[in-house]
């Protein structure tokens, strides 16, 4: 890319190269899983220089962290099915989705190894709890003002999430429609 | 060490080394985590030679996973205390001290790490589940043939280890008694 393209479109070769740095991560941690890359591998898979990964995330664990929050978060919108059961029915169906698809092993093994190396991972971790227990807050609080009776977010991760995200990770898969509401009822 | 002694005691040397090796691996995940240190700085910490490592484990996957093979099979034997809610309460209680203890979540950290990195950690993996519901059969058969309810192993898996495992995986700790006892007495 010559000069003149660099300050004319500088946003648009910024949102590609992240997100040709971000597709060269999730392929590796598919391909080789967490540990076994350097920064070095990204940038020739990304085909970009290692200087430019360093300038713009600082180091490896920086740049996998941010590929684990935005992978993460950027789930579909929480459902308004008009009852609880089917808020959180969609709501696991989707969270299944999402971690059984092309890159979601790999990626929940990402943010799993980052929880356990270090105060930057384990931040990473806080953010991401953070926001689906706020995503969920905002499903039990509909739920509880129409009259239902409602759990706590907490009870939706221990008894929802952490078993899906367990057989996922130990590769107990897939993840059935008949045991993904089987987890709902139970709880409810 | 000289011949003589080594002739007379090649047993005890064995494991004397056996024990120095397993010991240096839990201190560096402990320290490091996952996939940040090579067969050099384990054999550096235990005072061995590169090359007694290479010959008696072959590479570093195959040495992690027996160490957590060993650490996460070794637990206290089951609970048999005349009924299903007091064995699994005294199980679950068990499990609770294990990954929560000195090394527990580095261990649980490296057993997850070893299901997402290749063939031989996936059958580390099912080795070690497939341990864990044959002890957890016997107690749930005992508790039939006593006439009593009881659960599948996959249910206790979803809904008593699953969430603890999640838990100490994202450093969401202590499990306090109180909490334990609460998951078991929601599944029965």
């Amino acid at each position: 890319m010559n000069e003149r393209q660099r300050v004319r479109r500088p946003g648009g070769r910024s949102a590609r190269v992240g997100a040709q740095v971000h597709q060269a991560v999730t392929d590796l941690i598919s391909e080789r899983g967490y540990g076994n890359f350097a920064v070095g591998d990204v940038a020739a898979r990304a085909g970009v220089a290692d200087s430019s990964i360093y300038r713009r995330w600082g180091d490896l664990e920086s740049l996998l962290t941010e590929v684990a929050l935005t992978r993460l978060n950027t789930q579909s919108p929480m459902p308004d099915t008009g009852s609880l059961a089917g808020d959180l029915r969609t709501y696991a169906a989707q969270v299944a989705r999402e971690i059984t698809g092309p890159d979601g092993p790999a990626v929940l093994h990402l943010a799993v190894a980052l929880s356990g190396s270090g105060q930057q991972g384990r931040q990473a971790g806080d953010a991401l709890r953070a926001e689906r227990t706020r995503q969920l807050e905002s499903v039990l609080a509909r739920a509880r003002d129409r009259g239902e009776n409602a759990p706590d977010a907490l009870d939706v991760l221990d008894h929802i999430l952490a078993p899906m995200y367990i057989r996922v990770l130990f590769g107990m898969v897939p993840l059935t429609p008949d045991y993904i509401d089987g987890l709902v009822d139970r709880l409810l």
